[in-house]
């Protein structure tokens, strides 16, 4: 009876660097994985695309759209969903907090994914981790409409420098089982080739931290932070 | 085929009032619980018991040992030992630390729970997590013996005055089911019965903390902070 | 010679609940303690009101006016006012901070009592409390008028779940004396009428931890944070 | 091949009080300096010239501009340009983001020097931060022009109480040689002459802090809070 | 009725330079104040004795023994107690820890000033703090002896350099009216001459800084974090 | 005119995974680099060796003895001293302290590299950094002889986990130069292969964050925390 779970990111990217474990493995298991990208990234993580001296926004846009589709597809996720707010700077207005808030009262999500609160590097990690806040504020308000959900729990990713973010994460996700298909929807995304080895490596690193404890052999993680206290019938993991 | 949890405290009446309930949940479960209480409290921690004029050092140690051990029993608890260091302050020689990880060793832990790090009102509760960490570091290394362990997961319960001591919990459990038995063994413990209703009330607090997310209607709770990170096969909880 | 005190809150329940105390406490003292509710939190914070289905914006928002005029009264407030900005979430205009600048003018504040800087489960009172500093600023700038106040202190009162929101109180308030007026206040917020015990015992815990080093037996308190340092002639409380 | 630096501050007077001896250092150096002020202080920052009864917007502005300039070139500043966005709070627009952005990508700075932060008792400083930030990531990227530039730098200088601020410094910067121009370019700005002794201890202390470990005598230091790590060569200073 | 209070410091200047001020100002209302020094500061702290090439350990003792009775009775200090610990790094014992609280027991103060927490620095500071904190403990164990006292309100002054060991003063002390007395009990310590005009200019600056709010001229001042809540009947200063 | 640079580790590995780099590039420059372990790590950081069934721990101190040395001529170092004070835990003495002293004496530092203070899952690291503090107090002080010298920088290595120790970096050291000496050095000691992928990754994700920014290419890195303030003539790197 566990809900959806929802991805909301800032760029197209960060979908996969970052989660993209996370989403295949429990789309998996059958849970319904929702993604929304809140722009594609186009003016300031495109940098191969670029590079083509004909390429204007609608071309790099358009590139992005694509490889987002295939990864997504390849990582079984639900559904993606484009909001195309443009990027570097990115701008969140109520229109879109509104538009977010929709999204989470129709998948009814009891956990989103997410950017951490700081990113001095990046502030659209940290826009979009605060419209995700406020979207979760509205989704549950009655005054907003009668089918108001339940406040779900808000998991952050790893970002790009961990210690740069303050990120400090309490919770090791084991994708071995998942690694080629992460690796794959990686490879959809040439226009961000440069982040291929740097993101194996991250797993790899990761999954060395979970292996010290974990049960089975773990060779491939990812790492997330909690927001809100987890609830628990038992304490062993 | 999870391994046992050992609580280990400064004094014993932490073990009823910070965790209790988990004691008695896990229990109940069929895993095993074992406690480790580092002294009886009875300088600092049983100032009801010094009224009585004619109280000395071994008396006041007699009565907490009694409550303690029928406590224990009462939340189900597998052993109660007592190492009988001394209280306000403590002090943690080498020797206690290699009792306890020789208990690490024998108990072969997945979860050791404990007092959180810091705290400026109650030094012997940050001895005891010290101790906790080397003894922890101790029962993990094989120049120590052949029977060294995996290293368990270590988690912080609630202090008394939860910002002083910079808790900052990421788990609640859920103790609705055992809290009887929890108020029960509170109330073995006359000797400091001027706790009795803080605790009920800290308990029905993160009880209805835990209500605004849990699935089940949740009356009662325990705080936790986790000291590493948690290896999950699921992000859903 | 001492100055008012202005609360500012992002819904009608808070001055209630979080700093109830307070204000009944100087206001029997003969301070004017001027209230100001940035909206009525009809959109996520009046549940109960909702549960009627013909209830809309309109009657939610009117039942709140009435609740909020009825417990600013029991707690001799000198004044109340309603900025009616929306709720869940909540935006905040340069006007509305102009309008609470105007405010601080007017009152010559000493004091202002506003909710802690971080809350990641309720945006509302993150802006509120940027509202403040705003119009702190604006209030003590010669170029904005020649009525321009000395920089009022800012304190904190204490947020549903302090962990969560970083909150480190260093000031417990006394409010044994004022209790049974706090309590009529809560209970002419029915629509909350599920906060009532939580508060209660949230009284109960801060009046024995302030019971620990107070001069005089105190059975309820309210905790609270200092923004900046107190100025003072004397160490000694 | 250093790139230039460009200072950015909430108001004329702090590249004065804050940074004045590192851009006289790095100008004697031949190391181009460029300041941008987003507002005059007028409203908030020139209490002295309010004392003027005629005093009004244009012509506090017009005194403080002069002011900055006759500073600037005392420090030997490359330019100076003024935003005028006003003060006491700043708004800060995508419009003067994006302006902002301009000048990064015309100065091509190898560091931006600019606010902490965070300051309780003054947003404007926080407004400024957060529009470095942002203005740098829409100069790196490539989708918002040709001209994109490498990510620079970014230094906070000291405010005005550093621990109100978080303010934690880890460069001493020696500025003894040029401690005089500094003192000057301060002294011309008498609109602020309230500050003069201040920033004098304020340069003591930090020579002070400086010499404990410089290898030549220092008696005047200015302090700098790095936000990304910095990129070596060697470790040793 | 309000008790005494005991200042204890890593070495005998640390009283003067750091709360010279609040002595002198309790002490002229009649409040007793004890100083306890844990070391004379004889190895580390006493660098312009150890140029006389006859200086030895007994000779420096005895040089700064003399200036911190001086210093002491100049500041109206009703007792000055030496340890003798050593120093730079200094050990406390439990025999020392146990002498500290007989002291606590004997003066029942309700406020001990000391060292902050944390000071990489220098790490005598932190021993001391933590020796206040266990003291403190014993003090109050009625198992320890039948006059245990009501744990008193810890204040940590102010160190060297502030942002190094994580202080963050909440209160401000206008200490004025007896700056003459306070530069003068620093003049008797010629052997640390070096830091007189340091620490008047800390003086000028939390002075300034405590001036913006208070309701006198301030000139002077000292600056306090306090490690516990304080317990308030009034949140107006 | 630069002092010598002084690493000091808790277990023999320490000083190749963490900051072979480092130790490689300043030797090459000429630097004396010289060498501290506290212990072998004899008893929890050489598994390998303990699974040959005769091993004892005379023949894994012989074992790691022979690693060290020949890791060290590697690299570059002038001298490499072994403490032996035992691992796991880890007990410091006053004469370790001192011993520790006399080297900082002999070869009074500019620089001393050590491990960070936190490290819940390893409290050796915690250990050695209180030492280092300790033994740099102890060495600057004249009063233990009149070979005292100024007081070094510290910089924190890189631990294992890095978000689990609070590490964070705010250098980033270019060690492509050396990088192949530093694989050859790890590689000298076959007891850890098990991190040589590790820490071989982790070099090519601090060099792939320091290229973003460095003048030129940038593959390998290592990354260090500064304890203390660095002292400059320049603020552009």
């Amino acid at each position: 009876m566990t809900g959806s779970i929802v991805v909301v990111t800032a760029h197209v990217g960060d979908f996969v660097w970052r989660c993209g474990g996370a989403i295949a493995l429990h789309a998996a298991k059958g849970i319904p994985v929702h993604l929304v990208c809140l722009s594609y990234g186009e003016n300031g993580e495109s940098n191969i695309a670029w590079k083509d001296a004909s390429a204007d926004q609608e071309s790099v846009k358009g590139i992005r759209h694509a490889e987002a589709e295939a990864a997504a597809e390849l990582l079984g996720a639900r559904s993606v969903d484009f909001y195309d707010v443009g990027d570097y700077p990115m701008t969140v207005t109520a229109e879109i907090v509104g538009r977010l808030s929709e999204a989470f009262r129709e998948y009814a999500p009891s956990l989103v994914i997410t950017h951490p609160e700081k990113d001095p590097s990046n502030l659209d990690h940290c826009r979009t981790f605060e419209a995700v806040l406020s979207a979760r504020m509205k989704a549950i308000a009655p005054g907003h409409g009668g089918n108001f959900i339940s406040p779900p729990q808000v998991l952050c990713f790893e970002p790009h420098q961990t210690e740069l973010c303050g990120f400090k994460p309490n919770m090791l996700l084991d994708i071995t089982s998942v690694w080629e298909q992460k690796k794959h929807a990686m490879q959809t995304m040439p226009t961000q080739s440069n982040l291929w080895d740097y993101y194996e490596r991250v797993a790899l690193q990761r999954g060395a931290q979970a292996g010290r404890r974990a049960k089975t052999a773990t060779l491939y993680g990812e790492a997330y932070q909690s927001i809100f206290p987890s609830v628990h019938t038992s304490l062993v993991e």
